[in-house]
């Protein structure tokens, strides 16, 4: 007996916004495909010590385990929290069967135990593209990924989502950049650095003195670094005034530089070098990526990454990756909020409803009904054989645009019931219209 | 780091079979969007008040709960191990905004602690229909459900996937059966019943007789009556042959007859009415569904479902529905069989490797896949400027048909690598054949 159990932080969808929601899962698969991303599903479960990096376990985890199992498990598993440490696990075991470099799509959900709020969730979706190399991963690589995701917004972007800012930076450039002033408690900085937008440059100068021993010069410095912003590959120059010397840096100002030069070609304006951003998950150490849909900033992050090397090992082989990923379900916040105007023109797939004359005429509707899907046609027979009143209404409360009147001796007829014209109809041969024939997905 | 961690009983699949799996699910999605089911995608959790009947809790539940978290749950959580629970959930908590009867398509996975064997998983993807009503069910969904699974497998057909023999019987019909001869412990009887296949009619007997008190006329009358098996309406006579009255089993017996009627006419052959089934979820109350591929009936049922009356209830308000459930992975335990036969073309999406001259001009070979991209041919850039012939080794390890060559001077060439045909081509225009476009599922 199903009582109503609504829980916080798993969102589920109505038939309509569903159809919005697969219309925007349809079109990244799409995207990901044309850019040649074998599609992937991942295991829900993975052991918890897979999960919780350096056996230091995380609040975030859901652990899994049979009710009633006898004793303890000997392999505890817990939900996966994002598909890249899935996807590491699952090139590992699988490396003789693919080929490398490897490009992998996923979209499905992730869970993490986190306290549900705006834009958060404990049960959500996520579209994921990865490229893993089996030795050396090239850095055109890092340039490309923000590239797909670019496209992907952009194939959007007729649905009614707003353009995107991807920013940018450089774990490698960060690095470098505190080496090259003297620091070296690498975490410390980029922990405090990821802290600017939130508590603002004054603080963070106090937290690096505090937790990364930075005397007054290099607070200044990093935070100098911190300020640099702009979509044009002379960033570099900006960074280099500031007179920092370091091997790493010069690797992480060359790929960003290399980054926003192909960027200024195939998605001008799109992304922007942004030195404040490290980006929290520490599994990163290249490339590290962010995107803002533009005015709607307020949202988080709808597609985050980088480049990872060291994620994937067996032994003394290691799988170096890049990859960045969606957040569907945050993206359907937007989405599904005032501001968006993005509706579907109905949450039933069916264009059409054949009516029934009487219940022992029911086959007659059959026929016709397996006659439209022959061609393609999504319809359903009406439930009863009630007044055509009640059977049009059936249809009205869904948004079925057309209801099908057969009858043996008259022939067919289907009525178009936002306007109320009835017309002959062929079940061989009648055609809606494209707009009408599966649900839209339309802006306003 | 990731180490490999194959856990038994949660099935992933390589590229190619990914291919293959994402194909059928397409198909059971356009089959049930045809037919006018409205897709939904239950959260993957529920209370687990909610999943153990009657506080009776279950070993195959999968419990889920935060690590570390504070104290005991308030709320204790499990993962769904069907999509039945859910959907009953589903609609009692959102009546007031669905329109009934309510038709509604899932394909995602569910969970369930077994110990995996052959066909078993501890994860696996269902594909369900269900029809829910908000007062009166008609019988006529329980004769429209089993045909939609029909329609279903018909269209799986091209890819190599055996027919089906879908076998029904009706839970009115066994307990009326049932009282008519005197028995009262209906569990009991559809628990024998159910063990007809596995233990054999001698078997059932003794069980009857232990388990539900029959006498040896009744235990006589039960094995005559699930011995019957039939694909014609007239299945019916024999069962009135057997000289048993209740009002129950004329219920059934009609409802079955309606059934087997229908299907003569839309599916031949397709429906069999066999007595002996009684399915082992206990909230089915009228029709009950299992299916068989034919050939290949060791798999165990490839859909099942039935209808069900309480399963969904608020206060004295209940929803009854009828549904079926395609189970997918099984299905794939077949389909990646040494015996089906069945094969992706590929399991890259690429169509074409774009070869890169030298990493200098990486951009020509991107603006060529830009153009192919934009006329939705799916191809990626060649991952290194290696020799023309490891890029395109490169493209045949993968199965990817075509290469594509450019040179400013030149102009742009495609090689069919499996013919080593090379032909002059222009991104704007050059076209694959429709086979080598997109991966193709095929037999043999």
């Amino acid at each position: 007996m199903a009582k109503s159990a609504r829980l916080s932080g798993f969102p589920e969808r109505l038939p309509a916004e569903r159809v919005i929601e697969k219309r925007i899962i349809d079109i990244l698969e799409h995207t990901f495909a044309l850019h040649g991303f074998s599609a992937l599903h991942h295991r829900a479960v993975e052991p918890i010590s897979q999960l919780a990096k350096d056996g230091e376990i995380d609040k975030e985890i859901f652990a899994v385990s049979r009710l009633h199992s006898e004793g303890t498990e000997r392999n505890p598993l817990g939900l996966h929290f994002d598909l890249t440490v899935p996807l590491a696990r699952f090139v590992t075991e699988n490396a003789n069967e693919l080929s490398f470099p490897f490009r992998a799509a996923r979209i499905q959900p992730v869970w993490r135990g986190e306290r549900p709020q705006a834009g958060r969730y404990r049960e959500f979706i996520q579209a994921d593209v990865d490229v893993i190399a089996d030795a050396e991963l090239p850095g055109h690589v890092e340039v490309e990924i923000p590239l797909i995701i670019a496209d992907a917004f952009a194939r959007l972007a007729p649905l009614g989502v707003p353009p995107v800012r991807i920013v940018v930076n450089d774990r490698r450039l960060l690095e470098g950049f505190a080496r090259g002033i003297g620091l070296t408690d690498i975490p410390a900085v980029l922990r405090c650095l990821d802290k600017y937008d939130k508590i603002g440059p004054e603080e963070v100068a106090k937290l690096l003195a505090a937790e990364a021993e930075a005397d007054e010069r290099q607070q200044q410095l990093c935070l100098a670094l911190a300020a640099i912003e702009s979509d044009s590959p002379d960033f570099a120059e900006e960074v280099r005034a500031l007179g920092v010397e370091h091997p790493l840096l010069d690797e992480g100002l060359e790929s960003l530089t290399r980054m926003l030069t192909a960027a200024a070609e195939r998605a001008p304006g799109v992304l922007v070098a942004q030195l404040k951003i490290a980006r929290g998950l520490d599994y990163y150490t290249g490339a590290v990526y962010e995107t803002q849909l533009v005015g709607h900033e307020e949202l988080g992050s709808v597609a985050s990454g980088g480049r990872y090397d060291s994620l994937a090992t067996v032994g003394k082989k290691t799988y170096p990756g890049v990859g960045m990923s969606i957040g569907v379900s945050r993206l359907m916040a937007f989405v599904l909020g005032e501001d968006s105007g993005i509706t579907a023109s109905r949450g039933t797939p069916s264009a059409v409803v054949v009516a029934v004359t009487d219940e022992e005429r029911r086959s007659e509707a059959d026929t016709v009904a397996t006659a439209l899907r022959a061609r393609d046609i999504p319809c359903e027979v009406s439930p009863s054989a009630a007044k055509f009143g009640r059977q049009i209404r059936y249809a009205e409360r869904r948004g079925i645009p057309f209801v099908w009147f057969t009858d043996g001796e008259s022939g067919h007829e289907v009525k178009d019931i936002r306007t109320g014209e009835q017309t002959p109809a062929d079940p061989q041969t009648w055609e809606p219209s494209v707009e009408d024939r599966w649900p839209q997905v339309t802006q306003g």
